[in-house]
């Protein structure tokens, strides 16, 4: 089964984990609008991808192999004190260094999977940074929208976002294309798996780019959209679980879904998960998916029991 | 053949290439006093071994093996620009990750040796960076010596250097310890080449840690010493290539030379090396030995074949 999941983040994180449950042949496709901590300092100095979602994502996949994981924990190490270094994740700083070397993102990805001894592929969205803008109602008690740039502002401005914009970040005038290979993989999977993660900068950015929605919307995938557990204050504040899935089918009203998985727990008001998860064509699957011991998170195992059953689920519930 | 070569620097790296073109089983000791640029400011700021002169090493028995140099490349590559990170080398960031995930620096280097599959080794020469002293004469028109500290400060003030002291960077008080590791590899080597390179600062530290010198006086290896071809303006200015043989003799009275190669047209008067030479036991090999197309540097060919030529000498020509 080739599976591919799309997000950023510790979300797409817990996401790897499970599907490396489910099958060796799983793609990340990951989102470069992160320009906070090292990524945003390493974008911001050298121009490069900002780097820390793609390597978290190889060190989902990577941890999961069998074998030495000596340079999987040397890509996550990050130095410590207060000099020009603290902070940055080596892997952060070899990835940059790769980019630079290579030139091309996916073939440094490649390579550095190949270094971590993994199965699967992590691929950009998108070969250039991007950047996010977000229109937020609700800050400083007005109803009046505010436009916020940067995924760290987004991500730390109170409020509810209610639309998000994507832009080139090295030429705002040219439209953000898809990555071929994301776009190759989403049109070639069996499974594809969005969210969960922050809801706006993380999850929705991918229906965001045409190429790549519309790869999600022709694909003969099973598509499994999970929820988060709990509203994210800067991104998601007030939101239910079915307005998440509102927001999607707001962005990629094609978009036809399989199955939406939420944990059980944190649906206050199950019907009306099931009326949203409808209007886009899914089943939800209410279960425990919550990991027990940290709080906010997904348990990997029971996602991925979740996210089995959810595979044999056809959009409609006309082609099962 | 097991060959191992000391040094640092642009001179280890030209002695590394040639002893590649000799054997598979080539050992570089490396110094750990280099206190400038990338790695002066990484050993400040994260207290590792300056990873310079060892990146270096490594860089020259990669690129000297067959298959794909990719990693090679990264490891030499250079950030730009004006920020942080401008003009550290990744391999150094690399290193220092590996380093402080690892805790000892030989395995560490034995990982990235694997990583660039290089087939020998990259010891440090202590486990511990040191610190070098410098006694000076010559600065201000002054006879009266003047103490430098720190290899930087060494090779830029100008004068001649009349005695060198090293002591361990992390603890002053504590007598500075020679690496296991680098030690036996020069008791079992078969042959030993110490030179060319800064000759205080990166070539005679080697005979000054005393578990390294009595390794280099007891080894059974041939010894080989190679000469600069210029005296270096902050470190020999005005020596005469007898002199550098003068000048190691007093730092190591114990220690028998087999050959010393220096470049036929940079001694200007052969028959006062040869007597210097004899002074250590060694021959003087004179040979074209400079690289005609770049200035002050040896060419790893011509060096290989004095080498191999000078492997079939014995100390005191008694015992050939």
């Amino acid at each position: 089964m080739r599976a591919v999941a799309l997000g950023g983040g510790h979300g797409l994180h817990t996401t790897l984990c499970a599907l490396r449950k489910l099958t060796a042949d799983v793609t990340a496709v990951v989102t470069v609008a992160d320009d906070g901590g090292s990524s945003g300092r390493l974008r911001s100095e050298l121009g490069v991808l900002p780097p820390g979602d793609l390597r978290q994502a190889l060190s989902a996949l990577a941890t999961a192999e069998d074998g030495d994981a000596l340079w999987a924990r040397v890509f996550q190490r990050r130095f410590g004190g207060s000099g020009a270094l603290a902070g940055h994740a080596v892997g952060n700083l070899l990835l940059a260094g790769l980019f630079e070397e290579v030139g091309d993102p996916v073939t440094a990805l490649d390579e550095a999977c190949a270094l971590l001894g993994i199965a699967g592929r992590v691929v950009p969205m998108s070969v250039d940074p991007l950047c996010i803008e977000a229109e937020v109602s609700g800050l400083n008690g007005s109803d009046e929208p505010s436009i916020i740039r940067g995924q760290v502002a987004v991500a730390s401005t109170p409020g509810r976002v209610r639309r998000i914009s994507l832009h080139n970040a090295r030429d705002r005038d040219a439209e953000p294309q898809a990555c071929a290979a994301a776009v190759t993989a989403v049109r070639e999977a069996d499974l594809v798996v969005l969210g969960p993660g922050s809801w706006f900068t993380s999850v929705l950015v991918h229906v965001m780019l045409p190429d790549l929605r519309d790869a999600l919307v022709r694909t003969a995938a099973r598509k499994v959209v999970v929820l988060n557990l709990v509203p994210q204050p800067g991104e998601t504040a007030g939101y239910s679980p079915e307005q998440h899935v509102d927001v999607l089918r707001a962005q990629a009203p094609e978009l036809r879904v399989d199955a939406v998985i939420a944990d059980r727990g944190s649906v206050p008001a199950p019907a009306r998960l099931y009326r949203a998860a409808d209007a886009v064509g899914a089943r939800a699957v209410l279960a425990d998916v919550a990991d027990p011991s940290v709080s906010g998170r997904h348990a990997p195992d029971a996602l991925a029991a979740s996210v089995r059953e959810a595979f044999g689920i056809r959009a409609g519930r006309d082609g099962a």
